[in-house]
């Protein structure tokens, strides 16, 4: 099924583009659920919030763990739980405020958000293994030209 | 929240590439559900529905309908539910099957969903203001390549 089937030649070329970018973000990710789930037995929203986890040693607060979440669909609290109880992440009081707590990784989810950490790399390398090097970088500062339009209009 | 920030100095141009990808695609992902629930107080998933069925004027089955939609997180049956209350959509019998129905925009749906689709082509327009037609091009030709890519690694 081809996304892009919806943009109709008389439609301007932005909706072409927007429903390509689309194509393309979903492929990518189609992927990486797969390998996520094939290699790892795992989710890609499990994975985010582990990635997430691994930037901040020192643990982050629900609310903050949720706003930081690359990839919807995923139940922050319900992965916590499963991840708490595989021993993969652990709740710890945060000082200063006895009713809040903050998440991080145990060593054990370290040791393994690494190993899953090397392989997305690859997958990543090999998803975009159609472009050369300056194609990536071109690809980049275009795209960087559509953020930075965000960035201004917000 | 810039979720690039995740793409640290020692990873590859790709790593970076794909993560910029991601942040384009969600940051106009966003401004369609900001102003899908602010002009027509509707949802991307319903919007999506919608669109898949009006390329389709006799119907699609649910199963069909499920697998076109081209945004996750929307419950197909729950969103074909309210739309046929609201009048949007309607079931209608499977010629040949008797247990099998697919479903249609209504007159009233087809007027709705094309104003919405007005919009919705003004506002990709609008996101992609940022680049000139000479890079908008550029751009859907490269992200041409990664899709050709994935269709001869699949």
């Amino acid at each position: 099924m081809d996304l892009e089937a919806r943009a109709h030649a008389e439609h301007p070329e932005e909706l072409r583009l927007w429903l390509r970018l689309l194509t393309c973000t979903q492929l990518v990710e189609r992927e990486l659920r797969t390998r996520l789930r094939d290699e790892f037995e795992t989710t890609l929203p499990r994975f985010d919030l582990m990635a997430q986890l691994e930037r901040v040693p020192s643990g982050l607060r629900m609310s903050e763990l949720s706003r930081r979440m690359m990839v919807t669909g995923g139940n922050v609290t319900g992965i916590t739980d499963q991840l708490e109880a595989e021993g993969l992440v652990e709740r710890v009081p945060v000082e200063g405020d006895r009713r809040a707590f903050s998440v991080r990784l145990t060593p054990a989810g370290r040791k393994q958000f690494k190993a899953m950490a090397e392989r997305h790399e690859s997958w990543i390398v090999d998803a975009f293994a159609g472009l050369s090097s300056t194609e990536i970088q071109a690809l980049h500062q275009l795209l960087g030209k559509v953020k930075h339009h965000f960035q201004e209009i917000a």
